[in-house]
């Protein structure tokens, strides 16, 4: 590292902005506010906090997921550092973002401070149209859908969207949302068999037949 | 984001660390410095730059891998970002890694200004040894090389280790050395022949005789 007086340079500003993803409908969502102040007011964007100099990365992404869902131990993940010069056309602010994957069930959203409302948006929708996004955020959120699909198929990244107890077909809808393809029950349950364990619980309720509740085993 | 006045709070500073691997004698290599200044003085460390707030971070690596090797144009992509609070015992340094990797014959290093010697350490050793490495920096290379190795089984990171055209035999020891076990020669021909093709070409010189030469397909 070259020598360096901390005093003499201008400093980026860290901020770390989040990712949560969770699939409803059969459709992957992720976690949007809209913005209510200039720049890009009134434009969905990521939820964010700045780096406190008294907190890791992750700490500050666990403090942002809590202020935004209520949720603390949910899965995350660092994603990708975006550091554009003229990112944000206020000021250089270097974003490390994060990626949380939550059951849409433990999803419980509420608007923070500063904006006015904070909402799930349909990934492919949001993508898909040429609405405006606030800042790099259409930047960063494609690459999170790419890193998404790739991870799905070589990591387990897909069960931290399903609870501790799911049913084949609720496993089956959350890989098929990621790939974003259908696939065959038969092949699917093969691929599985490893991976999971069938438990000796079964779904209720009276508009379906039970179904077996299966759970991950354990590694 | 929450509004933010830049000019009240404390800022960290943000490093590019440098991560240049190749492979040298059938082993893996990273381009290290000895650090000649406290904290750490002696001690081995990753060559790392400031960001400036005129570049990207891509620059701030392409900088920084032009002024530790002369080299530009050579592949690169960001690995992580380390933002452990006391990582650096002078002041909160967030450090973006960035992971290069290029052949032996096209690497020429050379020390940087404020440091003794830039040399090439062999990983596993490096690694394998108590001997201490300065900052948080064994960490880094640990995710590093953990990912690496993960890499190679589902991208085709490792061509960016040998050449425009090489023999098949230096091809399966860079898989061998990036995997960390030996393969057999039928099985990995057998994966390869999809990315690669045949050339005209063959090696020449007195000491071996000519072997064919490959390169990778077009994609």
């Amino acid at each position: 590292m070259e020598q360096y007086d901390a005093s003499k340079y201008e400093k980026p500003s860290v901020a770390v902005d989040l990712l949560v993803f969770t699939i409803e409908d059969r459709r992957l969502k992720l976690l949007m506010i809209e913005r209510e102040e200039e720049p890009f007011c009134g434009m969905p964007a990521l939820p964010g906090v700045f780096v406190r100099m008294d907190e890791t990365l992750d700490e500050t992404a666990e403090r942002g997921i809590a202020e935004e869902t209520g949720l603390s131990g949910i899965y995350f993940e660092q994603l990708y550092t975006f550091g554009d010069i003229h990112r944000d056309p206020r000021m250089r602010i270097i974003s490390v973002a994060y990626m949380a994957l939550v059951p849409v069930e433990k999803l419980a959203y509420k608007a923070g401070e500063r904006v006015r409302t904070a909402y799930l948006e349909d990934v492919e929708d949001l993508l898909a149209g040429d609405k405006e996004i606030a800042f790099d955020h259409r930047k960063i959120i494609e690459y999170a859908r790419w890193r998404l699909a790739n991870k799905v198929e070589y990591t387990d990244i897909a069960f931290h969207l399903v609870g501790k107890l799911f049913t084949l077909p609720e496993l089956q809808i959350v890989y098929e949302v990621l790939l974003g393809k259908e696939l065959y029950k038969a092949n699917f349950r093969k691929k599985m068999a490893d991976l999971i364990e069938e438990t000796e619980y079964m779904t209720s309720g009276e508009a379906h037949r039970p179904s077996r509740l299966y759970r991950r085993k354990e590694s």
